[in-house]
């Protein structure tokens, strides 16, 4: 009897080894596959892990490009924050790594795919509702939460016991406590001590943007520029860094990570409402991402008309919810973000930002598709309409608020 | 015959000062009012200089502690920020001012109010709607709009030039190349040489706040308590600052400004969409309403239930708008501010924060009525629910996206 | 060993009785509990097949009264609107029964509750949410999600074979090949032959209300008093109906379902979304609620101020989602049921209807708290406002269109 | 001296008769603009008239089947209901004729543009926003907002009377109590008599429809066959009605015009919001409007996702307000246009409606692009999802409830 086969998202560490072993000796053919997205990991390592476990076969995809252009960057032209903080790091990977696994399993003509993600948080949702957004007809194996798996493996001790049985190698070092997810946007750390939202973190945790009191003591200038609402190219003027100009997505999100990293830019420390109704304290840090969804907030509100703005920003809000709670294959996502692309067609132009201590400072906007009149502000110039006209605004504005308040003297509640 | 009595709001300035004049050539009575909402001016000189030119009286109301207390505290409370990033400070300051003068106008039987604010601002509106919903049968004399007066001023230099004809003082230094607006909360920075977008502010412009060079080497620490969504009081631990309890809301207000001033917190630099329709470009700085902001902010999420907090951020959202609009008093707003005083009941507690370089970073949060529950969350606890739920969780969930997947598969649009 | 007590939502039919069997099987004591909420049923004859079926006891409790006062007509007054068309009838009464039967099972100290609603509908979500915010502590036993049970009857011929072997009486009578939900409020109809949404109903189902060509040739007209936005009284003139004055809230529904039922009011044929992702097509008939919201409708719209509405009906559109999804008690609900509460603090007057051939038409409205302004808005006086004045209003309200207008014709999108 | 040209927009009426005569009076050359978009006008006598006032030229130009196709059927698609109920056919007429008229006014070379709204409606606003956005250099003359014309006519006897002196025929019959707005969509009654909200509408008001007991006592039944939310065909089976299939929209419109008036189908009496700020009473009858509407809802709710729905539900209650309020031409409205148009990819299908004694009841709908599912939905068939994945997802969603359940419970608000 031939086996079936499951693709394993496999990450190296304890629990998807463990898993891994799990699924072998359930009798089934696994093959790993891992994304690069842009985490620090020594992928071939993995790999080897994984083969000498009993993985059929071990698939790394460097996903970095991929998810930067299709998922990080669409994020900052739609503006997406979840709880008016969170730039959804975590949440804008699991949809890219989705549509990996989900190619595999398909070439592979797999039945099945396993993760490692657990019972009560978020990426189990993001995960499966777009692998089954992308692949209706498949199957999902989720240990952490078939009881036959929980209630074997009841702590990481229960794992480590496992392995040690299993030969599966253990990390000589502890683990952090706490858990950490990383990729080329950010890295969240959740969980362990960090879940008394009372206690501050410990300092040393943050590893891409440095303490405030260790970054750079000069500022660095950068030129943003945005296409449609897209940031396609950077320019940074000599000086303290290197000048440059950069178009490549990936290299513009790696040069600003390094600089923002430098000047301790991005980090967050809050306490969130997770899609299963639990409340969740997370801390992130998302240097290059943070930099441009500032530059990009302003060149929008600089560029879009005030009313489409506050639409935009409607849909920005529930498309923020759809990718935080895992539907960006959704029909609502997909609709919303056609919606959201349409909103930027006049965002085009260059924002200056000094980043500085932690600090994303506008210094400038230029923009030819902004409706930005100047000659129309300016106290200066008479220009475009008469100061009379104002008069018949207020007092029509007026009409409504005179009757509200005779209204009311009239009547008491 | 007896002369009709108009109120002036008066700020010792040039334009207020020739309109004031003005008026009384129009054969008008005038009593000028000043406001002290915090602004750094000398009441007294200029009390002197109105009465000089010809005012009746001159009234003086310290109005900062009404200011804080009834509009900038219940601005954070209801987490009033326009078009994402401004705080609101003048426009919060309009109300107010209205309501001082139209007490005066009641009191002293006046017919007329009158001010200086120009034709193409959003201040005209604030004050006049504000004004009218508490007077509705009163009259206002806007001279900015009215032929007789802007034709015959084209220009700061026909100001200066009547000012001298009628012995009114001019000040010697020259005017700042841009316009100011001060009160207890921020300082807003337009015009002149700022509706330039595209060139950044000149350096040294800021009055409340260091540059970042030059701000203090410590971080400093304190912890805000809130009652219902308002701060009610600050504890300073000892360390580089001096250790105090303050539960005053003006002491807190100043004392937070000094903090935030010496460590450059609360500036930005934005394009904002008038209610006029026009686009301007503004900076502001808002030391002691940053810190408040982003406390709240935290603790709100950290209490409030996941969907009340949805709908109190478009609620929120909907009362920036009216406020920044100068519709404080208007049906809309008076029912909204109701709806989100009722959303607070439970964001009870305490926030730590540390400021420092410019950055306002959360620490920490306590709170005895947020809905957090760390065992619920812990991943060591089973407590709640069982994994085994989620699956069930999810696959409800994922009805939808499959339909969707597989008719998007049958049918290509 | 004493036996576990669950309480079993009873309602005398085959299913139902089939679980209350069933769960005696397995070892449980049985308190059977039915709610009147106004369907047209024989409780006596219900708790006689109870009792011999083996049930412990039966509580028969009249909740019509409490259904109309705290569910239905606080409906009318928040303006409760499932997808614009269904009034919520059967939403409604699934908190209004949890309560009563969570009260039952606190005063026996039950451990369980038990339910009769299938696995695919919104009830089972409705009932289950409610009864776990009411008895978070509570179990719940719902049969047709549990295999053991829907294994074993997978079909009403497996049901009707257990009766007959379990000596549980079956109805002579074949059932309607349909699904029917009553209350005082409404009657609903799905499933079975109703499920092609491409297949007209079958004439004669509707039960609350004439056909068309049956109903009366004259019009009825009636006075529907409102007081805060809830319907507190109704006066029939004389006529062809007989003349009388309301003020039981009990009384007015059933008076305007019968005359509502005579002249065919209320009937609706709708696909609509379920809470699971599911679309399903249902009938409704609502004679009294459609007249009361139609009335409702009007004099909201009357008394409220242009901007107060908009808010209203944000939070009224969220609140019918909250309800039909079975969220009566969650946090979001009862806040924004207050917040919704407080705009109809104006909703004071009369409105008179005439109800005729299916159609509920406004003759008139009046209201001592409404904002209309008779004089303001009359063409034959000068009232309130200048003219000149709409001239500003309209000028300024073009600026930003003529600014889109003229970047729209110099940049080609 | 060469005379400045204004195209006036001309109904043959006495005010813009009147105002006619004023203009020629005041030097201008005056060319007529009548745009035929279906009301009930003797163009020809109108012309004639206006020639024989001294209009240079008078244009006539049948707009009716670009009104139909750009205006009333993309209202359908977008389900546009002011304040849900009225069918914007006035609103949606006004940047329809304001087309028409900046076309001849740019093609004769023009310089004004002038009309005879009055200075309290919404026409005035809807006109001067239509015209602006589309010739934003353009001046516009709007004598009833001049007070050297209003003040001199102040009531219609004065009107009169300079129609006399100036031989202007003035129409016999007596004008009726409340003015009058026609087209092909709708027509509106409103003002005179009609401002007193609290007494019913006179009998005989309604043209286009029958009052409900002079209605056929047949049902009429049709297939309304729509194409991306926009209806492109009728079809009337053979019966009482002449079997017919329709494809041309304009037919379309009028055959259901017909229909929906012999059944006196859509008439509706209500208080509304102006822009202004006023309320106001006005009686509309849109009988085709009425039918496609109901069609349309049926559909869209049958075809939508339900996640889309709600967002389409949230840009349709916008729109709707932009498009009262005279913003058709705005950057916020041609913006969510296109989403709107977006949303309805899906809705294809067909309705079937019957019209009877003011009733449109939806007996069926059928739709290839549907998400409906009936083996889904079917109660008889267990595809899809299992019974057990509901439990988990109850009590999912029953984690936030059961904590503010136990929270309300230990703290008492």
């Amino acid at each position: 009897m031939t086996k079936e086969l499951v693709i394993l998202a496999y990450s190296g560490g304890l629990d998807t080894s463990c898993i891994l072993k799990w699924l072998i000796q359930k009798n089934f053919d696994v093959v790993c596959y891992i994304a690069d997205i842009g985490q620090d990991e020594d992928f071939e390592k993995a790999k080897k892990k994984a083969m000498n476990i009993g993985a059929k076969d071990v698939i790394i995809e460097d996903l970095r490009k991929e998810f930067v252009d299709n998922y990080m960057l669409p994020a900052v032209q739609m503006g997406l924050v979840y709880e008016s903080r969170y730039y959804l790091g975590t949440s804008l990977a699991r949809p890219c790594i989705s549509v990996g696994i989900v190619n595999a399993a398909k070439k592979l003509s797999a039945k099945y795919i396993s993760h490692g993600a657990t019972g009560k948080g978020n990426d189990q949702v993001r995960f499966e509702l777009s692998l089954y957004s992308l692949w209706p007809e498949g199957k999902i194996i989720a240990p952490w939460r078939l009881p036959e798996f929980f209630e074997r493996f009841q702590g990481r001790s229960d794992l480590i016991e496992f392995a040690k049985c299993e030969n599966i190698p253990v990390a000589a070092t502890p683990k952090e406590p706490w858990s950490t997810d990383e990729n080329i946007m950010h890295i969240s750390y959740e969980s362990g001590i960090l879940e008394d939202p009372g206690a501050a973190a410990p300092s040393g945790i943050y590893k891409m943007t440095r303490d405030l009191h260790l970054t750079e003591d000069y500022p660095s200038k950068i030129d943003i520029v945005f296409k449609r609402g897209l940031p396609v190219s950077i320019i940074i003027p000599s000086g303290h860094d290197k000048s440059m100009t950069l178009s490549d997505s990936l290299a513009i999100v790696q040069t600003l990570n390094k600089l923002g990293g430098q000047h301790g830019v991005g980090r967050i420390d809050i306490v969130e409402n997770r899609f299963l109704g639990l409340k969740s304290r997370g801390l992130y840090e998302t240097p290059a991402g943070t930099i441009l969804h500032v530059a990009h907030l302003d060149l929008e509100a600089f560029a879009l008309d005030r009313e489409v703005l506050r639409i935009k920003k409607y849909l920005q809000d529930k498309m923020s919810d759809f990718v935080y709670n895992g539907f960006w294959f959704s029909p609502e996502a997909v609709y919303t973000r056609k919606c959201l692309e349409l909103s930027q067609e006049t965002v085009n132009g260059t924002v200056t930002v000094q980043i500085y201590k932690g600090n994303v400072t506008i210094l400038s906007r230029k923009s030819f598709t902004s409706l930005y009149n100047k000659d129309l502000v300016s106290m200066d110039v008479a220009g475009g309409f008469s100061p009379e006209d104002s008069t018949g605004f207020i007092n029509i504005n007026a009409i409504r608020l005179k009757e509200y308040a005779r209204f009311t003297a009239q009547t008491k509640f």
